[in-house]
């Protein structure tokens, strides 16, 4: 298949374009990122995803697929050569959906509020949160992941994708803020997973480094998760 | 397989749990509906589902599974000799996928503003709202539906499920407030579609009449949709 068929609209710091990069990188795929301007949004993602308007949409010959996890599940279910990124069997595929599902209804909300805390108690509170709200994600690991390297085994899955997505900012947050969310302390598993992960050579060249990222400021709390899903 | 292996931890009226119910239907599987009372939870409920505490939780031997849109695609995964829930290709799978979130994401969150509006005018903006925001679901109907009788076809199917898990409450709505949310003027096939789906053998039982909702007042509009998903 040639590079060209396989396209993305996307932007290169956004968390949910970068699910998208991942799932492909996964599998092998060559793609072409095309960087939207979410100020001005091309009249390509304007057609290709009429209702919500946002990015990521991948782009398959002259199929547009929209949603980040709609779109991971598209990529493993089309390219079935490569790794697979949701496991086989039924229960432990519902166990990957349903935290994913907790990511992004949970965890990712609570994401979006680090930009607008002011003040150090705000900030402190938000903190908080967000740590507790890892620690289901820290027992789900240990349990699913025992002796694994990452939620989805030797190879990153689903959830690996659908929380790792999120890590370069949680770098750039530390950097800019000093607000530390992944905690030795509180969730260690995932403090490894963490590091594990963005060395994966399916993630390198889709994540932004965090001093890039801190280039960017806080664009993800504001624009990206206003325009992305 | 025993009928006591798969449990449905849920409520009659909860439109979640009506998915579970309408899913094992299409299968044929025979279950078990143990009803929750949420205001007092039970054990089996908080072990089984100890992140959200939340109906719908499927059952099946000893393994719990959570999420209303999660169990329907376990369903799926697991008794396969029954009649296909999601289609089999990646790209038409993407589309109900992305049909049921925007359904949960977008229009049932609507839904749940119902209850709230007081007054006639605060009425008239919430239907206004549910009539526009089914009018792209109607567009997906009439494009992926076309000559056929369910968005999945001649059975029903993923989005069949997810969206008409509701349709008993929007009959017993027009009743309570006088409030007509499927519009034939503004989505005629949605219409038809609508009444085909409430007399679907697997969706019959599944789903209270809306006289019997009705009694229940707009319970969905507080308790069910705070604990449920």
């Amino acid at each position: 298949m040639a590079a060209s068929t396989v396209k993305v609209l996307g932007t290169h710091p956004s968390p949910f374009a970068n699910r998208v990069l991942i799932a492909l990188n996964v599998k092998s795929m060559e793609y072409e990122l095309i960087e939207e301007d979410m100020s001005n949004k091309s009249e390509l993602l304007l057609k290709s995803n009429p209702v919500h308007k946002k990015i990521p949409v991948l782009i398959h010959g002259d199929n547009p697929i929209c949603e980040s996890l709609v779109i991971v599940q598209y990529i493993d279910e089309t390219w079935t050569n490569g790794p697979s990124i949701l496991p086989s069997d039924p229960h432990d595929r519902a166990i990957s959906r349903f935290w994913a599902a907790y990511i992004d209804d949970k965890w990712l909300t609570l994401m979006s509020g680090v930009g607008k805390a002011q003040g150090e108690e705000a900030k402190a509170k938000v903190q908080e949160k967000l740590q507790e709200a890892l620690v289901p994600l820290e027992e789900a690991f240990v349990k699913c992941g025992k002796g694994k390297t990452f939620f989805g085994g030797d190879n990153i899955g689903y959830i690996d994708i659908a929380l790792g997505c999120i890590l370069g900012w949680i770098k750039a947050i530390k950097f800019m803020l000093g607000v530390e969310i992944f905690d030795v302390t509180k969730t260690p598993s995932l403090v490894n997973w963490a590091d594990r992960f963005l060395e994966d050579k399916a993630v390198k060249d889709a994540i932004l480094e965090p001093e890039k990222l801190e280039i960017l400021k806080l664009h993800l709390t504001k624009r990206e998760v206003a325009n992305a899903n």
